[in-house]
C-alpha cells in the first residue's frame, strides 16, 4: 500500500496567499462593483522594460532558426548570464565570485524551497519571525520542523522581530544548525546594517551554522550603508548560500528567472565529521531534478545588465519606491505606526488598538475594499501587524490610500 | 553543526549525461578537428515552429504594456493552457479530465523528480530496467532507494526489459508501493500495447500501488493501437499520475514547459488507513515550492494546439521519425540488432559480440566520432546496449550513419 508522506498533513490546508485569495474572491462575489484594490500579494504591476522585451523578441527569433536554436541549456544556467551576474551584481561591491558558483533558476521560490534537501532531516532550523512562509513550510514537508502547536513548530527556533526590538533579531540563545535570513526583509520591509549582519556571520562561523540568505529585494535598498549581499561580510563565503531573483528587481514574476550563489567553501558535515561541499551536492541536485531555466528568460535577465536595461529597471524601482513613500506618509498621517518601506517595497503596519491581523485584514477589505496581508500569516510575531506592498500602479495606490483615509480618518 | 543529507553521498558522482559530456569534451580537446556528432543526449535540434515563435513575440509585446502585463500566474498554470490540454490531448482519446487536474510545470524532469515527495520515505519502488536515471536518483536523495551494490539499489525492485522478453516487463512477484513506467520508453524506444498496460493498471488496483507514468514521448507513437495515455485504461484514474512534456513534442527543451496530470481520485494512505488525495498534496507542494511556469512559455505551449501549430509540430516529429527509419535500416544492414525507433525517437542497439556498453561507447567515439549513450548508464539490464537518438538534423544523422558504416562495415 502506497503510504502518504504524513508530514504534509501537518501543514495548514492552504498556502497563505491561496487562503487570502479565497477570502478576497468571496468578497468580490458578494460585492461585484466594489473595485477591490490589492496591496496584498507581493506581485509587481509595471510592464517589462523595453530592453527586456527586445531581448525576448531576439531570443524567440533565434530559436526559430536552424543556427540559433537552443535546446537543453546547462542545468546551472548559461555562461553569458552567470558572467554578467558576477560582473554586475557582485564585483562592484568588492565581492569576487566565480561564475561556477552561480546557479540560475526559474525563480527564488524554487531554490529557497529546495535548498533544505541538502541537509539532514533532523537539523535544527532558526527563522526570524515573522517570515516568508516557504522557509518553514518546505521544512515541514520533510519532517524537519517537528509538530505545530499554537502556530509554532517544535523544532524551529523563532527569533522575534517586532517594534519592541526595532525589528532587529537577537542571536538565538542556543546552537542552531541552519538559519534563514531575508534582508531587505519580507514581510517587515526592514533592513540589517552591516554591523548587525556581521553578528550573524560570526555566529555561524563560531557555531558551524549554515545561513540561507534571501536577497530577493536587494535592488530596493536606497541607503548606501546597507549591505546588498551577505558576501560583503568577511567569512560569509564559508557559511552562507544566497538567493537572488529578477522577480522584484526587473518585474520577472511572470517571466521566471533568478539565481542562487553557492560558494565552493560552504560545507556541511557527515556524522563522522567529514566536510562535504554543498556546491557539489547542489549541482548534483539541480542536474537531477531541474533542467535549466528557459533560454528566453535567461536572455531576458541578461538584458537587465545592459546600460539601457539598468536605467529602465532603475526607473521602475524608483516608481515603486515613490509609492512606498506616499504610502508611508499617508498612513503615518492617519496615526498608524508604519515600519519598513524605506529600503524595501513592503510596509509593515501596526494595527490600531492591538487589533488582530486577520480581523484588521477583513475590516480593510470590507470598509476600504483594499487587500493587505495579515501579519500573523508570516508567523506568531506578525500578530498585530499587516503587510502592504508598494507594487501597485500609482493611481490604484493613491485611490487605496484615499479609501483607507476615508475609513480610518 | 549543520549535517549533510548523507543519502546524496551514495549517488554516483555525476549525473549520467554530465559524465558523458565530460568524456566527449576530453576527446574533443585531443581531436579538435574530428567533428564529433552526438546521437547521445535526447535533445532536439529543429527550430521552434513558426506558430510558437509568433506566440512568444505576442506574449513579449503584451508583457511590455500596462494592460497586458502578467505577473505571478496561478501556480497550477493558466486556465487557457490547462483547458487546451484537456481538449486536445485527452478528449479525442475519450479521456475526460477536469482542467483542475492538470498542473503546468517548467518541464517533466522537475515533476518526475519531485513527485516522490508526496509519499513516505520508506515506500518500496519498482522500475523497469533500464530506466531514465531521474526516477531512481530522486528516490536515492531522500533515502528511499536504500544502499547500492553493484549498480542495484537495495529497496528498488528491478523489472528487466531485454531482447529476451521482447522489452515487455513482467509484473513484480511481490507487492511494490510505487511503480515508475515510461512509455514510449526512454531509453529502449519500445512501447506497451493496451493489453500489456492494462496488466499494470490492474496490478496497481489489486495491490494499492501508485503508478508514476511518464508519457513524455507519446507524440512519437505511429501505431494507432498503442495507448498515448495511461488513462485510456479503465481504472487508471484511481492509481496513476501522468507526466507530459512539450520538450520532445514541440522542441521545448530550451523553452521549458510541460504538465502533470493528477486525477482527483488518486490517493495514498496514512498509517491509520485514511485515504489522502494526492491532488490536494501536490497542489500544496507546488504552491509552496514552485511559482508557476513562465507566462511566455505557457503561451508558446498553447500555440502548439492551434491548427497551424499542430501541423508544424507534426512535421517536425515526422522529420525525426524519418531519421529513426533511416537509422534503423542502416544499422540493421550492418548486422546490428536494433530495437525501438518505430513509435519513439530512440533506438536501442545491442552491442556486437556482447561488448560492454561503455566500451562500445568509447569505440564509437574514437572510431566513428559519434556519441551514443551507454545502455548500462540507464540500469543493470542496459548492459550490452547503447541508445541512439533520432533528434539530429538529417545531414548529421546521415553522416553519422556513414561513419558508423565505415567503422563496422
Amino acid at each position: 500500500m502506497a503510504l502518504v508522506n504524513e508530514h504534509f498533513l501537518k501543514l495548514p490546508n492552504n498556502y497563505l496567499f491561496a487562503d487570502i485569495s479565497k477570502k478576497v474572491n468571496a468578497f468580490k462575489v458578494q460585492h461585484p462593483t466594489a473595485g477591490v484594490i490589492s496591496l496584498g500579494i507581493g506581485d509587481v504591476t509595471r510592464p517589462l522594460c523595453p530592453a527586456v522585451v527586445e531581448a525576448i523578441h531576439k531570443a524567440a527569433d533565434e530559436m526559430g532558426t536552424e543556427g540559433g536554436f537552443h535546446g537543453y541549456g546547462p542545468e546551472q544556467g548559461y555562461a553569458f548570464l552567470r558572467e554578467a551576474i558576477v560582473k554586475n551584481d557582485f564585483l562592484p561591491r568588492g565581492i569576487h565570485l566565480d561564475p561556477s558558483e552561480i546557479f540560475v533558476n526559474d525563480g527564488a521560490k524554487s531554490d529557497t524551497g529546495n535548498i533544505q534537501e541538502l541537509v539532514r532531516w533532523d537539523n535544527s532550523i532558526g527563522v526570524t519571525d515573522p517570515i516568508y512562509p516557504v522557509y518553514i513550510d518546505s521544512n515541514v514537508m520533510i519532517g524537519r520542523a517537528g509538530v505545530v502547536n499554537d502556530g509554532r513548530w517544535s523544532n524551529v527556533v523563532y527569533m522575534p522581530c517586532t517594534a519592541g526590538n526595532g525589528f532587529v533579531p537577537q542571536l538565538p540563545d542556543r546552537r542552531v544548525d541552519i538559519i534563514y535570513l531575508c534582508y531587505p526583509n519580507n514581510p517587515t520591509g526592514t533592513v540589517l546594517s552591516k554591523d548587525e549582519l556581521r553578528k550573524w556571520v560570526n555566529y555561524a562561523l563560531r557555531n558551524d551554522t549554515l545561513i540561507f540568505f534571501d536577497a530577493a529585494y536587494e535592488a530596493y535598498i536606497q541607503n548606501p550603508d546597507i549591505p546588498h549581499s551577505i558576501y560583503e561580510i568577511k567569512g560569509a563565503r564559508k557559511v552562507a548560500i544566497e538567493f537572488h531573483s529578477y522577480s522584484k528587481t526587473a518585474g520577472f514574476t511572470g517571466v521566471r528567472c533568478g539565481y542562487t550563489v553557492v560558494p565552493k567553501e560552504v560545507t556541511a558535515a557527515t556524522l563522522e565529521g567529514e566536510r562535504i561541499s554543498l556546491h557539489k551536492l547542489w549541482y548534483r541536485r539541480q542536474c537531477t531534478k531541474f533542467n535549466g531555466a528557459s533560454y528566453i528568460s535567461q536572455r531576458a535577465a541578461e538584458a537587465t545588465y545592459t546600460p539601457e536595461g539598468r536605467e529602465q529597471v532603475r526607473q521602475t524601482i524608483g516608481y515603486y519606491m515613490e509609492n512606498a513613500r506616499l504610502m508611508r506618509n499617508a498612513l503615518t498621517a492617519l496615526g498608524l505606526r508604519v515600519y519598513g518601506g524605506e529600503d524595501a517595497p513592503y510596509l509593515w503596519v501596526q494595527t490600531p488598538d492591538g487589533e488582530g491581523s486577520w480581523r484588521f485584514f477583513e475590516q480593510m477589505l470590507y470598509n476600504a475594499h483594499v487587500v493587505c496581508t495579515p501579519g500573523v500569516g508570516f508567523g506568531p510575531s506578525g500578530e498585530g501587524y499587516v503587510r502592504l506592498t508598494a507594487f501597485g500602479d500609482r493611481d490604484s495606490c493613491l485611490e487605496a490610500l484615499d479609501r483607507i483615509g476615508r475609513w480610518l480618518g
